[in-house]
């Protein structure tokens, strides 16, 4: 197999389809996400077969139980996929909004026009169910897509693929509109980054190994999301009763999930106050404490069990856990909070604790992060919490789409000129 | 000189001034415009004088004529850079506007606070006044910024650079929030443009080559500017009274800007009624038109001159002359039109002339174009045209900022969450 011409062919097919997409109405659109979660749920029995093939595979090549627990589809998981797209076909339709339209001296009125980005494509790894997700939000927003799941994931994906192309048909919309790359080699994901005549934009989703490779290698814009070292700040002037629920819902609520809080920063002035609390509350539910050497201190005083502390090292600063640990450090108020922030964090989250009006909007207006909160759990950090309706992932870059991706984060904004045959001077 | 290590001094430098720069008030970035307004016109001489340095080497060197022109400052163009650091004082400033704020089911307000994108470099040729406009839109967006002029302009630009120094020490803001790269090595470019832990985005000015070669080369993202390949259509049931205004203003007003028109698209249909009166009038003003078969006939027949005429090549269809040259091709209409533009186009801008409704509003939806027009000329496509006060460029990409770039462009949107203790269940 000639796996440039194969993938120029998808991304040839796509580009075509994108044309049909972009221009296509909310009715058919919706229409095709409909038919899509009706295909899904009617094919019950062959998909559980497919992903079966998938995880016998993947138990016989002896791949690791979380790897399996990824890949295993189950009939909640065929059930959540179907749901997924009807909440997708739920969702208000961005293509085509006017807005921010103004006469100018000249005569023309100019505004902006929301559009589709064009083709966009997703690399992901085992979970099969975002073969759906990922095809729902690119479609609603009227783009074609490319996605390439993990090799694991072969048989599930195509036949979830099988259903987004049946969807796609009954409501007239092209079979292109979604392919799915059907080979598991390698080379496909470097031809595919690489093709900017076919491709707009990319969006990996997976581990760090494949996103840092994906960026660094990418012809094209990729709409990527690295690590979520979160961090929560108590603030000299912390309401006590805000203090503790935060910082434990912060932390415990999840521990895998990428706003998570990985760091607590408590300015001196506090740290007596609220850090034994803190302390208590996160080692009774088993969360160590990796500390620099004034909060260790303080925590041994209060009576903290020796096995849930630690003292901390430079890398704790950087690390993103995704586990019962967190840094502590004291810090010397706001100015050594934010400097400490957008030294080590990777943008992703933060939250100050904190009554004192200035101090908060200090924080929102120089803490250099994706998403920045006074009083409020890190874990609100999503599209669902945010009123996005679905995300298609959660952004750590700067440009174009940052912190939780929805469907406006799938589209672009073009001028449009409104005239009335004005000619310039 | 180590390059790298002269280029990663100046990214950490850039790196530590932007937080500075992006918490400064509106007020001191103003002063230091303004007072950079004030040195340049106080340091009139010695920019001539540096200027003149470059222009002997120049025309030792022998450069070409336009180069030279460009490479030249004079009392007219000092005087404009001056003029230009006010005009960005008297902008409003973006950074910090609160929007989209929304109460959610949990209680948070969440909205979107606008905010710098961080270390901008800048690359270009000869233009010494790209010095102080760059920086003058980098530091009110509230970033900093790394320039990096071409080699002919060195010594204008050091003396440029000085001024800007100046006025940022006038107004109390670290002198490194704008920097001059002052060596001519060419790998201080490739440095330039892959250090993201120092630089957030590159924005070239110069050439297709340069702009294709950094664009290919840069780890950290672009916002560029390719071909300005602009069409005008003319629809079926477009305005007489419109149609010649607006095809001589997009392709005549002047030749060498990315907004000009360099293809004319026609409905059959209309063709009779309104190719030979364009055909005169273009070829009154010694614009060479490259046709398609049937265009050609019938140009011919009206008795347009021979030596105006030429038969279109596919190449034809691609091209951006910047000279008084203009491909046109006769079309079935919208469909075929929006197939042609779609295939053919940059990207740039386009303009419909029609008075047909559905025709205008199918042509805004479906050209997939930074700028899309109806019945203006292309010319308008310009940020002080669409209100912006001033550009940085025109983007002929998709993600991020497209068309006319301005304050808004330099910098992203952060999302921030007003809390009262909530967290997540």
């Amino acid at each position: 197999m000639d796996i440039q011409h194969y993938m120029h062919t998808l991304g040839r097919q796509a580009r075509a389809a994108s044309r049909t997409v972009a221009a296509a109405s909310t009715e058919a659109k919706n229409a095709a996400l409909q038919a899509m979660a009706v295909e899904i749920r009617a094919r019950r029995e062959a998909l559980l077969a497919a992903n079966a093939r998938d995880l016998e595979e993947a138990r016989a090549a002896g791949l690791e139980a979380a790897l399996i627990d990824r890949l295993t589809l189950g009939e909640k998981g065929i059930e959540a996929m179907a749901a997924g797209l009807e909440q997708v076909a739920a969702l208000p339709d961005p293509v085509g909004e006017i807005t921010d339209v103004k006469r100018r001296p000249s005569g023309i009125q100019v505004g902006k026009m929301r559009v589709p980005l064009g083709v966009i494509g997703i690399i992901y790894e085992a979970r099969p169910n975002v073969t759906a997700d990922a095809a729902a939000l690119c479609l609603k927003a009227g783009n074609a897509a490319i996605l390439r799941g993990g090799k694991e994931a072969l048989h599930s994906n195509q036949a979830i693929a099988a259903c987004v192309r049946a969807g796609l048909a009954a409501a007239g919309l092209p079979e292109y509109a979604v392919q799915v790359v059907d080979t598991t080699d390698r080379a496909a994901v470097g031809e595919l980054i690489a093709m900017p005549e076919f491709v707009d934009v990319i969006v990996p989703r997976g581990g760090k190994g494949l996103i840092e490779r994906i960026s660094r290698d990418a012809r094209v814009p990729v709409i990527k999301h690295l690590d979520g070292n979160c961090h929560v700040y108590i603030d000299d002037e912390a309401d006590p009763a805000k203090v503790v629920p935060i910082v434990e819902n912060a932390k415990t609520q999840r521990y895998g999930t990428c706003n998570t809080a990985e760091s607590l920063l408590v300015s001196r002035t506090v740290a007596d106050l609220f850090l034994p609390e803190i302390g208590r509350v996160l080692a009774g539910k088993g969360v160590e404490m990796r500390c620099c050497a004034e909060s260790l201190a303080l925590l041994r005083e209060a009576g903290i069990p020796a096995d849930r502390l630690r003292e901390a090292t430079e890398a704790d600063w950087r690390e993103e856990y995704l586990a019962p640990i967190i840094a502590v450090k004291l810090v010397d108020g706001l100015d050594e909070a934010i400097a400490h922030i957008n030294t080590y964090s990777s943008g992703h989250t933060e939250a100050i604790v904190t009554e004192n009006y200035t101090s908060a909007m200090r924080f929102l207006r120089e803490v250099d992060s994706a998403s920045v909160m006074v009083n409020a759990s890190t874990r609100f950090a999503d599209g669902f919490e945010y009123g996005l309706g679905a995300e298609i992932g959660i952004s750590t870059d700067k440009i174009h789409a940052r912190g939780p991706v929805g469907l406006e984060g799938l589209t672009s904004q073009k001028w449009i000129v409104f005239g009335n045959g004005e000619v310039r001077r």
